[in-house]
C-alpha cells in the first residue's frame, strides 16, 4: 500500500498528468492534428537543450541516441577522444568501438569528471570528435562542459564535441549553443519525467554540415529534419509518448527552467548534508562536480550496498540505484530528479536512514534532520 | 512539481490503480456485465464491515448515508440518545433534529469518546436509538463501540445502535455483527481509498425488521436490497466509482484486513511519538481511544493552527485537516490513513516538522527521528 | 474486440477526455484549488440549464434530484398535478406519494407528451405544483414545456412548475428561465456525457422563496447555495466526477450548445428515417413531440423486443434500451445522445438492421441507407 | 463530438484497456517486478509470431526493426533479392542500399504479391538473403510466404528469408517456424493494438548462427537475448509500452488467435463486397492475395483520392490511409484491423459511402448494405 518511491536516477517518477496525457487515443501520424502536435513539441524542446537549432526525436532508448550521434558524424576508422568518467562513459566508448571507431580513452577514477587539461595534452590532429558524459549517471559526477570546450577552442582543433546529457537534461543547467556543443544526446525517462522510449539528438550547425560516412538509415538526421519542417516524421513516431512529452514540457515551462535547476541543486545539497550527517561519504570527490540529479553513496568497508538496497526495497518499497561496473556492491545511488519535491525527499531520505540502520550499517542518526534543516532554511 | 501530499483525514490519496479502474468506460447498468460487477462488489464489501448481512450502497456523500440510517429506522418525533464527541457527531445530531427527531445529547469535551457509563445513566424507555461516531474525524478520538453495546445490553433496552464509521472503515478494526451494531454508516473517500461519491449502510436484521415512519424514497433500503439480489439497483448506480470500489476491495484483500489495521495502528503510534518528541500534545486524552486513521495536534497557546497549515500547503504542497467547530485555529489534523506507507509518513512528518519550525512554533526538532526510530524497530 | 456500442438512452458513451479528467487525483475539498474548480463549474453549468440562477449539485443519481425538487418545495399532504407520459413520470409520482404528497395524475397512452389543455381543465386551487417530464426516457416523447407554462399562466395559478430534464439536458433545447420553470431536475449520465453519480436542481427565485415543510437535510438547497458562494459544499462533494463535469462542459462549449442541439435533432431524424424504411413504427405518435436523444421502436406483433436486444448485445456488442413498464417486450430504445457522431450512428443503425434481420423480424433492408442518405444531404 | 474513426492501416484504434495499462507508473527496469513482466511478455509474444525461438523487442518504430534484421544478418556489399510489392517494400530496399547492401529488385505492378516463380528464376549464388513484405501496407496485397519458401528450398539455396509482417502480425495467419522464415520484422501499432514505439525481430536459429559483419550496436541481438534470459534488457526498455503490450497479448489470448484471424478475414471480405457494390475496384488483383487487415480502393479516373479523404476527415471525423508513392491520389486505404468489430466496420463503410457521394464520385449506393448482408449471414 502507498506509493512506491522510484528513487533510481531514472526512469523517474512520472507525473500522473503525463501518464494521463500518454493515455490519449493514438492519432493518424500523417494528419493535420499530428502536424500541429509535432511542431509545437519541436519548438518547446529547444529551450530545454539551450539551442535554437534542430532537436531530432527518435523512438529509441537513450542508447539509440548515443548511436545516432556517432553514425551521423563519424566515418569508419576515425579516432575519437573520450573520458572514462564511469560506467556509462565506458559503455558509450564500447559502442563506438563496435561501430568501427577508434577510441582514445582518458582514464579516470570514477570520482571525478572529465579533465579539461587532458584535452590540451591529448587532443591530436586525427581526433574527429570528443565524447563527454555531462552527468555520469553511475557516479553522480558532473563534467564541466564549458571548460572542455574552452580547452578545445584553445587548441584551435576542429573536432566535434559530443555530449551525453542523459541524466542532466531538464534537471541541471545545460546550454548546447552557448557552450559550443555540436551534438547533445538525451532521453525521455529522467529529468523530462517521461517513461523510457524517446531518444534525442540536439544538432548544431557544424555537426549538420560535417557528416560522417558510417552507414546509417534509421538514425539519419536529414530525412527527419526535412520531414519535421512539415510537422511529420519519415517513420511512425511514438505518438503517445509525444503526448506525454508535450505535457512534461508544459510542466517545465510552468515551473520555469531556472527554478527547475535550482530545485534540483537544493535537493542534491540536502541529500549530501544527510549523507555527511550519517558519517558516510559521497562518491563525487570534487566540490565543483556534484550532480544535481543523483547522489552516489560509498558504503563503509564490509557492508554490501546491494544488501541494503534489497532490504530497502522489500521493507520500505523504495527502489534505489545499484552500483554499476567496478562500483558494484560498493555504492548505491539516490535519484532526486524529475517530478520531485521536499516531502518526497524527506520520505526518500527517511527510507535510506531506516534502511541503513536496519541493515546494520554503522551510521549516525541525524541525516534526515540535517536535510530537513537545510530544506527549511532555504524553503 | 512532485506529488501533492493529501494528508487530510479524507478524501485520502487514491491509488492510481483505483483511478485507472474508475476511468473504465461506463456500461449498461441493466445488463449482464453490470450484474456480475454488482454481485461481486456486494460480496466483497461485507468483510470490510464485519457483517454477513446486507450493505446498501448509495450514490451520495457520507452525509447521505447518515440520513439513510435515520429515515429508515426512525419515526417523526422519536427520541434518540447521542454523544457529543466532536464536530461530526454534532452535525449528525443537527441532521436528526432537522428530520424531526428529538435528540438527547450527552455533552463531551471533544477529547474523549462516547462514555459507556452514560448509557446506563441516560438511556430511557423512550429512546428509539443510540447514535455514536466510531472515530470522530474532527478530533482523532475513537469511541469504544463494544462497551457501548454492553452497556445497552445491560439495560435490556431495545434501542437500535447506529454507528458512524466514516473515518474508521477499512482502517480500524470494526465488527458490525459481532459488536451488535444495527446500522453502520460509511463512505468511500477515507479508508476505502476512493474519491467521494458513495455512501454505505450496513444493515443488521433488527434494523431491517423495525422500520420507522419517516418519509423516505431515495434512501429506502427495501427496493435496493431487493434489486441487489439480482445484481441491479432501483436507480442508476455510480458505475465508475463502483469500478474503483471493486479495485480498492481487491487491494484490501491482497494486503489482508488484519494487516491493514495493524499498518494504520503503527503509523498512528509513530505519529504520536513525533508529536510528543516535538513537545506538543495530542488532542485525544485517553490512551484507550486513539484513532488509527488521524491525529489531531493541539497548538501551543498563541499559535494559530491555520496559519501553520497554510504555510505548509504553500511551501511543502501538503494538505492537512483544519480545526473544526470549537477547535478552529487550535488544532490541525494529520490524516495517515488509506493508501499510505512508511515513506509517505516520513514525508508527511517531515513536512509538519519543517512547517512548524518555519511558522515559528516552538517545537523540539526530534519528531521525525522519533517516528523513524519506531518505524524502523517495528518494520 | 472493438468498442462496445452503449446505445441505451443513458448512461451514454463517456468521452475518453472526460474519463481521463475523472482519473485525476482527488484533492482537499476545503482547499483553494477546490474552490476555484467549484466556482468555475457552477458558472459553466448555468447556460446548459438556460438559467442565470443557482444550480444545486448533489452526489446522487437523478432519482435523488427528483426527491430534492419535491422536499425543498412541498409540504406534507400537499397536492400536485402530474402527467403520465411513461415509466419515469410514473416513478416520480410514486416517489411523491411515498414522501406524503397527494398526486393527481393525468393519464396518458405513453405515446404522447403532457397535454397543455389538461392544465386548463384540471389545475385546481389546491395544487401546489405541476410535475412534468420534459423528455420521457421510456418512450422518446418530448413534452412541450413552454405550452404547459402558458396554460398555467393563463389560469393565473401560483403552482410551481417542476420539470425533469434527465434525458434532455445538454441534448435538446431547454430554457429554465425563459420558459418559466421553477425547478429543473437533471443528472450527469446522459447529455452531459458523464458517468452516473451527480444530480442537479436548477432553482428559480420563486421556488427558492416558497419553501415547503417536508423534512429535509441532505437535499436542503439553502446550506448548499450558501457554501457554494465560497466555492465549497456543506458535505464532501464528488470531486472526481466534478473534474469530469468541468471537462464535459468545456467540450459542450467548444461545440456550442446550438450545434449540440442541432446534432441531436439531425441524428434523431436520421434514426426515424431508418425506422420507417425498415417498415417499423416509432412509438412517439405526435410529430411535434419527437425526442432528439432517443427513439423507441415498436416491434411488430409476435416479436419480442428483448429477444432482439439480447441477440444484438451478444452478436454485435451493442446495448440498447429495454421496454419499461407496460412497454416491456413491445419496444426497444435506441439512445443517440451525448458523445455521438454520424459514423457512430451508422454503426448503431447497422447493428439494429442486422440484429432485426437475424432475429427474424420482418423488416425491409433499406433503413441504414435511408439514414445515410439523410446524413449525407445534411452533413 | 463522438469518437474519431482511426481507419488508417496503422496506428490502429488502441483499446482503452491498453491505454490504461500504458498509464501505469513506470518501474525500475532492473528490479524484480520488471523481470517478471519481461519474462511473461517474451513468452506471450512467441505464439503471435508462430515461433518457439527468440523475439527481440526494440524501443523503435517498425523501420528500426527493418534495420535490425539487416544489420544482424548481412555484411557490407552483400547482395539481397527483394520484391517490389509497393511503397514499403521499396523503402526497405532503399534502406538496404543505404546500409551498403546491393539490392536486386524484382519489379512489380503494386497489385500483386511477391512472385514465387521469380525465386526460381532469379535467386543466384551470391544472394545472401531474400526480403519479402508479407502484407504490403501500401496496397493491401499479401505475399504467399510458404510458396516463396518452397521455391527457395527447391533451389537448395542457403539464403536467409527476411519477412516484414508490420501490418499482418496479429491480424493474419503467420507461422515463423513452420513457414521457415529466418527473421520476421514486426511492430506494435497495427494488429497488436498498441501505440507506435516498439519494433520486433523474431529470430530463427539459422539467422542467429549466421551473423553478418555490418556494424551494429543498438540493434545487436546478442546482448538483448542474453539479458532477456534474466528478464532484463541491455538498454532502458520502453516500460509503459510493455505494460500495454502485455495487456494486448492477454486480449488476443482471450479472443484466441484463430478467432482473431477469422475476424479480420471476415471484415476484409465484407469490405470488398462493399467496394464492388459501389462499382469500384479493389487494388489487389489476385484473389489469393487479398489482405485481411486493409483494403486499397482504386478511384475512378478523374477523381482524386486525397480530396475524398480530406472531405471524409473533415465531415465524418474518420482518418483513412492516403495513396503512397506512385499510388498517390489514385487510391485510398481502409484499415480494418486491430481493435475492431462489426459495428465499427458498419460505421467505417458508412463514412466511406457518404464521403464518396459527397465528393461527387460516381458510385452505386449499395455498398454498406452488401457488407451488412455478408456480416449478418456470417455473424
Amino acid at each position: 500500500m502507498g506509493r512506491h518511491f522510484l528513487q533510481i536516477p531514472g526512469p523517474t517518477n512520472v507525473p500522473d498528468r503525463v501518464l494521463r496525457a500518454i493515455a490519449r487515443p493514438t492519432i493518424d501520424h500523417r494528419g493535420p492534428a499530428f502536424a500541429e502536435l509535432a511542431r509545437e513539441l519541436l519548438d518547446r524542446l529547444k529551450p530545454v537543450f539551450g539551442t535554437r537549432h534542430d532537436v531530432v526525436v527518435y523512438p529509441s532508448s537513450g542508447t539509440g541516441a548515443w548511436e545516432a550521434a556517432l553514425v551521423n558524424t563519424l566515418s569508419p576508422g576515425e579516432r575519437v577522444l573520450a573520458f572514462e568518467t564511469g560506467h556509462f562513459s565506458t559503455l558509450w566508448c564500447e559502442m563506438a568501438a563496435r561501430l568501427g571507431l577508434v577510441v582514445d580513452l582518458v582514464p579516470g577514477d570514477w570520482r571525478h569528471g572529465a579533465d579539461p587539461a587532458a584535452i590540451t595534452d591529448l587532443l591530436s590532429a586525427d581526433h574527429a570528435a570528443v565524447m563527454v558524459v555531462h552527468n555520469e549517471t553511475s557516479t553522480g559526477v558532473r563534467s564541466r562542459i564549458p571548460e572542455i570546450r574552452d580547452a578545445m577552442d584553445a587548441t584551435g582543433h576542429p573536432a566535434l564535441l559530443l555530449v551525453d546529457t542523459i541524466s542532466s537534461l531538464a534537471s541541471m543547467e545545460y546550454r548546447h549553443d552557448e557552450w559550443g556543443v555540436d551534438v547533445t544526446v538525451g532521453c525521455s525517462q529522467k529529468g523530462l519525467m517521461l517513461p523510457p522510449g524517446i531518444g534525442f539528438n540536439a544538432v548544431g550547425p557544424k555537426a549538420l554540415a560535417h557528416r560522417g560516412r558510417l552507414p546509417r538509415s534509421y538514425w539519419d538526421w536529414d530525412p527527419i529534419i526535412a520531414a519535421n519542417r512539415q510537422g511529420f516524421f519519415p517513420y511512425t513516431p511514438p505518438t503517445n509518448l509525444l503526448y506525454g512529452l508535450r505535457e512534461a514540457l508544459i510542466m517545465l515551462e510552468e515551473e520555469g527552467l531556472p527554478q527547475v535547476f535550482a530545485r534540483h541543486e537544493r535537493h542534491a545539497e540536502a541529500t549530501r548534508r544527510a549523507v555527511r550527517a550519517w558519517g558516510l561519504e559521497v562518491l563525487c570527490a570534487d566540490e565543483r562536480e556534484h550532480s544535481s540529479s543523483l547522489t552516489a553513496l560509498l558504503m563503509p568497508d564490509g557492508h554490501d550496498a546491494d544488501a541494503a538496497r534489497s532490504l530497502i526495497l522489500e521493507r520500505y518499497d523504495m527502489s534505489l540505484g545499484t552500483g554499476l561496473g567496478r562500483l558494484a556492491g560498493r555504492v548505491f545511488r539516490i535519484g532526486h530528479l524529475g517530478h520531485f519535491n521536499d516531502l518526497m525527499l524527506a520520505g526518500t531520505l527517511g527510507g535510506v536512514e531506516m534502511g541503513l540502520l536496519a541493515a546494520g550499517v554503522p551510521i549516525k542518526e541525524g541525516g534526515v534532520r540535517a536535510a530537513l534543516a537545510y530544506l527549511e532554511e532555504t524553503g
